[in-house]
């Protein structure tokens, strides 16, 4: 029989500042949660890294570009400020779509999200934008060896979420841009589904899959920066370059 | 202190046939599994509901039109039979990519997804291609009313999923293409962050959460075609008309 999945909410965690240690906050959490980090996935929101590693912009020492005030004026309906949009340009590899006051950007990681990912809400002070971690699979390794080495024990994921809205579809959902510990695709090819038949649908996005899970405790009122999930099985490795779509099969580039 | 999320697999589900008394199915299943209908959500596999009614293909009785066989021509290197292809066209409102051997389509209902949600692998027999619900919120309104007229209580959501790729991020994860007794989207507007500034994350896509939560424990090969989810505050009620973005803010159409 298939076991149950739990997912415990890690309350309590103080504000991050830059500098903090992650894996000590987790433990704590975790300790006073009353869970173990063995057999299991450490699902954490992306400002808890972007703060710790000081991915921080006070927006008083940025000087908007031609490209940025062009946008901010093309966007003046909807109060969007030079300096914010200067902060997303930096962040951009290119501009996927722009409309109704939203940039779509594909980041220099590669995602495709909002305003490249960067965040004023929960930002420690006004006017500081929060960035995205800059290899956001090493930040994710970087915690999980920490916590492996001040008792923590394998099999332990640790997966990185971020908030993204999705085309077609109203709301968002996290998912996972950042993974150590854990395959963020499994392939289930080979596998065949119940009558024999070679399966059609062959690969399953775990770490997305765990990041939205999580994220329905993750409410950005909450105060719930992170998830300890147990009861599924901690398969394989890997990172971003498995979870982000190459160009050459990409229908929607 | 939030609750912890908790998934329970129901597992011993038999082959679903047309006209099956899914509330009878779901109800025996969850004794089964030791839990009770109340204060939760049922996260349901799409092919139990398409095979309960019916929504099945003899792929025996269909000509494929001139656009079936041009396709299938076009496609010849991936092996496309011309008769699925025009199942998939007969569900579908318009074609928003093609290439690599699968069609990106936008059904009837609004969903956009490979193949118009047409399936062939699980089918109860070969060359039998499964269709989605005709109405899939209907489909779960009727399935909650059966299970709350038999003893299942309140708050209870139902949520149908089916499983989608994405654009930009490899691998598939469940969506939610139907559901009843809870809010689809829930808006977080008005609420205000930690620091009390008001939120830029606005809308949260609860139901397609919870149906990448429940994937989690529904691969495709495990005989799992539904999820009781407890510890998630149901709330609100909708349907497909809040889930799906309408094209005048879409822009990916």
């Amino acid at each position: 029989m298939t076991a149950r999945l739990t997912l415990t909410p890690l309350p309590g965690m103080p504000a991050v500042a830059p500098g903090d240690d992650l894996a000590a906050l987790h433990l704590a959490a975790a300790e006073r949660a009353g869970v173990r980090f063995r057999d299991g996935a450490l699902v954490v929101c992306q400002k808890v890294f972007s703060k710790a590693e000081g991915r921080l912009v006070d927006l008083s020492t940025v000087e908007p570009s031609w490209e940025a005030l062009a946008l901010a004026r093309e966007f003046a309906a909807f109060g969007k400020d030079a300096r914010q949009i200067e902060v997303v340009l930096r962040e951009t590899k290119r501009i996927v779509r722009k409309g109704h006051g939203v940039l779509i950007c594909e980041t220099h990681h590669g995602f495709v999200c909002a305003n490249a990912g960067v965040d004023l809400s929960n930002a420690p002070a006004d006017d500081v934008a929060v960035l995205l971690p800059v290899d956001p699979d090493a930040s994710a390794r970087r915690l999980r060896r920490e916590l492996l080495a001040r008792g923590a024990e394998p099999p332990l994921a640790v997966v990185m979420t971020d908030t993204f809205g999705r085309p077609w579809r109203e709301g968002l959902v996290d998912v996972s841009i950042g993974s150590a510990g854990i395959a963020p695709v499994e392939d289930l090819r080979g596998s065949a589904d119940l009558r024999g038949r070679e399966l059609v649908v062959t690969t399953q996005a775990t770490t997305d899959a765990l990041a939205a899970a999580a994220g329905l405790l993750m409410q950005k009122d909450s105060g719930i920066p992170a998830v300890w999930v147990e009861g599924l099985a901690i398969r394989g490795d890997g990172g971003l370059p498995d979870l982000l779509r190459d160009a050459s099969t990409d229908l929607f580039r």
